[in-house]
């Protein structure tokens, strides 16, 4: 890791006081570039980080530290990813380095992390909500001259939650102030209505056009003498004082609009968010940036791609992509994309749904290929779930994917619109399990245990790829209709040939994977070639270990575990997900409900929030890699055999 | 029950066909009128419904079917408790008089119900999503003579899903037409921006009233000769096709704006559905109703009410209670409602949170007393939570009042804005477990399940007004802050003299309520009080049972569990709740944990859905009402008896 030299104003801001204090408005911009070239010179160095996002904020996040008293002032982020340059301004310039490495800073804003992060975040859409709570509380508590600013891209607009807070928040009389930081990106291109409103309002084809013609020709009129000009004047107030108020959509849910405004003109920034402390009630401004901002290649690239490219070359902008010696298996993501196209090939029911993740998922794999059977519905994760119930009750098979934390956004929909009504629609969520580097927000750990619970839901992991075609196969077979979970982690399979052909696995249906005597050891998903690793490790210490892959945590495959519990008096289960209701207190209901008795012990995601991390780093910390499988087993077996030895 | 006797003309509709093929325009107000009657005439006898939305949607509901082509149109009925007038136009005429009761009618639109139901629903906002679905999928499915047409009231429309729906409805091409039925109304009186922003456009106090004197204006700018005439057409059509087409919110999202108009005008409303019809992409239809209209007393009395006002007289109006001979215990609702003001008057940073239930879970009470400390959000339940947790974040300690059905659309906002910061919210569950008439969409089964696997959650449930109050004392008092979710059920508790003095429960700690030798009960929840009854009943018999009010399911009673595994080798554990991950789980996950055996029955929801009925009723369906738990400890003692004895 080189040393990373700040600039020589940026050198000197450990914290925003810093910032207010030293240096003039006309130093701004030269901080911001300095924040910029910092920013792009870590990130390119450690990778593993977002990128086009916090370019995008460098002048806001500036201003805003500038403008408002940060951390009295509350400045809520959101979607955390934007948040580079805010983590690097409030004392933790330094850090940054460490940033979504182990023990290392979060890549979000974190309230345990800093008294600056007034909001933890991941998730996208929550900071209009939250910073309504943090307004109405300072005015019940009497800090009426305290600011609560929620800063928010145009993507993250289009959740449900952003619209719910706005709605609250218009007659809520207090000092909240929302910057609609308009980049027309979340991850992927926004879509949308909205999407088309806000470009219609920045691009001035109608809303600024119109009210500039609209002024122009009320000037001209003014030239047929006093009386046209009282008619022109009494026109000009009719649509000044309520036509043109109403003829926004934040002014028709009763914030002030303001913009829109260029949001890397940081010294006019600055002065605009002065002056809006001093305009009461709620309010909006409405900055346009571009994503990727001041570095050239993530400015003319694929934003998409600039997002978070990995580690690159600052000067030439090349992407520095290890090319492996030989071939390597795909990204479970991958198999998905293109088995889906596969399938929709042959069945013309099939379409895919995505919440602004086409990307993200591989979805867009097809919406290339069928652009008429994908949908990309945006940042709406009930919405995406509810349309993909709609799909289905006139006949079509809606692949619904979602990743398992986002997933959490749609609960309701989930057991209200699809599992009650039985819709053949087939969830697919992506980043089940421990994600790595986007830590707690973003993994996918509760998703088998909160499927577990809702009746009619069929609830599959996958072990490797072959098992995800196969169940993304079986799942739209007429005879296998019904709602579906099919969960699979972030990141890369096990088999370079995965194109299997497909094959039926039989709903509820687990197998055997590896003989043994001593101790069975159960997984579910792909944690199982993890234990396939550790019977073979264990084996040579003379511990034999039978592997058997359940697929299912519901229905849970009653022969095979009759075969375990009759079997073995030593039973270890794994899964990527929580210990408290997974796949893990399904095989012991079962223990339970036909009176067998074992010890068993559960492995898995502990009742706690896991930070950030490699995956490997995680599931060693979480004790549920192969080194802990082997311990436990040898635990309970050597303890075993010790007492039989004794006895 | 009486005979109902529908009117002559609605006596002859037994289909909308029957409505559409012998009916003219003209005799649509009679059979709204007869249809008016008949829902009066049952309602008023059998109670137990829903009455005023439905009222105020009787000539939608006629419209409707008369101008569409219904069932291969596509009608979407939002909160279905509106849909009454639907489901007695759509064959179940004779069967309505069952409506909410053990086996007969759902009192809301189920698709296993009806062809005519397409889609089931009790949750509000979910009519869009789903149209858009229905209309994206005939569109592709080549049907593109089909409508799609939801039906959706004010106050679902403040509901984030609904705001997602409009956002990708408006960008798809599709024949898809919202009826916004605007009440002013969800349960209670509707809140926030949006409701504020109907009331304009429907009082015309801006939106109408500047688009009128504009015109008007313009007409007169006409008069000062051709070239001011020219000008004046120009700002006409600036204004036509852009500024006013702009000046809506709906039609900001790219639906086009017809209304406001009289929804209770049945020959002009299908007139103007008719016409929508020939209208390509999505529309809007803006209709003002009246909850609770043409019946005397609901259109002049309170709206909340009339909501669903039991059995009443129909000529006087007179709601009918039968007044109890003695004292009866309260609902724990307003045991919660008395109490949080009590708490509130002692601490005063304690806050009162509801999404639209201020009279379902009397938060009513405190918004009364302390007005500025109770906040109304509207039908939001993500707001709520994150906004609750906003708050928090500033050092209040909100009382955030959900149903434990509705709570599932706030999951994601209980994991990632709550729990994972550790804030200080209170959630207070009301309708935990099943509910009754309400049905599928609305038991509270899951909770236990989905918040037990949340890291931080204390998860309890109180089995009596003296522990509901005592967990909420609890609950505030710093050295217990963390975040709580405390349900209990729907429905009277079992304390007349409930308003005992506060006392500090330990966090997880349970109680042994009653000694027994023979087996234990476990419960959770006021159902201990069916297990305490039914100990009863076992000792009459020789059997004796101990019974164990576990008061929290997370963290759970180790030292208590160790008490009972070591004493007992039959144990039953009971839930008003789903079995699957659920307290119960706990307990054996405990014993697995602990490597203790013994023979436990886990008794609670099943693994399907539940339909409506008393909760008596349905109690006894699932096996987990007294009579069930008794019959449970014979076959598991008297098997262990007969084994004793045959051994």
């Amino acid at each position: 890791m080189p040393d990373f030299k700040p600039g020589p104003l940026l050198s000197q801001i450990d914290s925003p006081l810093d910032l207010r204090s030293k240096f003039q408005e006309e130093d701004l911009p030269q901080i911001s570039q300095e924040l910029r070239d910092y920013i792009i010179d870590v990130v390119s160095h450690i990778g593993n980080s977002h990128f086009g996002a916090s370019l995008g904020v460098v002048e806001l996040s500036v201003a805003l530290h500038y403008a408002f008293n940060t951390p009295n002032d509350q400045l809520v982020w959101d979607v955390g990813h934007q948040a580079y340059g805010h983590k690097i301004l409030t004392g933790r310039r330094d850090a940054f380095p460490t940033n979504r490495t182990y023990k290392g800073l979060s890549g979000f804003p974190k309230r345990s992390e800093s008294e600056y992060d007034t909001f933890g975040v991941g998730h996208s859409s929550t900071s209009i909500s939250a910073a309504v709570g943090m307004a109405v509380a300072n005015k019940y508590l009497g800090k009426e001259d305290l600011q609560h600013i929620a800063v928010i891209g145009d993507g993250a607009m289009t959740a449900g939650l952003a619209f719910e807070g706005l709605n609250h928040g218009g007659v809520t009389n207090s000092n909240l102030l929302v910057v609609l930081n308009d980049n027309c990106m979340s991850i992927d291109p926004n879509v949308g209505a909205l999407k088309e409103y806000l470009t219609d309002i920045t691009t001035s084809h109608t809303y600024n056009k119109v009210k500039d013609e609209v002024w122009n020709l009320l000037g001209k009129v003014s030239k047929f003498g006093p009386n046209a000009q009282a008619i022109a004047q009494k026109i000009s107030d009719s649509i000044k004082g309520s036509l043109l108020k109403q003829s926004n959509l934040f002014e028709s849910l009763n914030f002030r609009y303001f913009g829109p405004v260029d949001g890397h003109d940081v010294i006019n920034l600055t002065r605009i968010m002065k002056d809006l402390k001093d305009i009461p009630g709620p309010k909006i401004l409405h900055c346009v940036t571009v994503k990727g901002k001041g570095y050239k290649h993530s400015e003319e690239g694929n934003a998409t791609v600039w997002h978070a490219p990995g580690v690159f070359n600052k000067d030439t902008g090349e992407i520095i992509k290890i090319a492996p010696k030989s071939p390597q298996p795909p990204k479970y993501q991958d198999v998905f994309g293109h088995s889906i196209v596969e399938l929709a090939e042959r069945n013309d029911k099939i379409v895919g749904v995505t919440p602004a993740m086409p990307s993200g998922c591989s979805l867009n794999i097809m919406m290339k290929a069928m652009p008429d059977r994908a949908f990309d519905v945006g940042i709406a994760e009930q919405h995406a779930v509810t349309f993909s119930a709609g799909l289905a009750t006139q006949g079509l098979i809606p692949y619904c994917n979602i990743y398992s934390s986002f997933m959490q956004r749609a609960y309701d929909q989930v057991i209200h619109d699809v599992a009650l009504q039985k819709l053949h629609v087939i969830f697919c969520l992506d980043r089940g399990g421990l994600v790595g580097a986007d830590g707690a927000t973003h993994h996918g750990a509760y998703d088998l245990a909160y499927m577990r619970c809702i009746p009619n839901m069929i609830v599959a992991s996958p072990m490797n790829e072959e098992e995800l075609r196969d169940l993304m196969y079986t799942a739209q077979l007429e005879e296998c209709k019904g709602s579906w979970s099919i969960r699979y982690p972030r990141g890369e399979g096990v088999m370079v040939n995965w194109k299997t052909p497909f094959k039926k696995i039989s709903i509820g249906a687990g197998r055997k994977v590896r003989n043994g005597e001593d101790i069975a050891i159960l997984t579910i998903g792909p944690i199982g070639n993890h234990a396939l690793k550790a019977a073979e490790q264990l084996a040579e210490q003379g511990i034999s270990a039978a592997v058997y892959d359940m697929r299912f945590a519901k229905p849970i495959d009653e022969i095979l575990l009759h075969e375990v519990f009759t079997k073995f008096k030593k039973v270890i289960t794994v899964e990527d997900g929580c210990i408290q209701g997974g796949m893990g207190s399904a095989v012991i209901e079962f223990m339970a409900d036909n009176g067998y008795s074992a010890q068993v012990r559960r492995l898995g995601v502990p009742d706690r929030f896991v930070d950030h991390g490699t995956q490997a780093e995680l599931y060693a910390e979480c004790e549920y890699d192969q080194t802990a499988m082997v311990k436990h087993a040898q635990e309970m077996v050597q303890k075993h055999k010790s007492i039989s030895i004794a006895g």
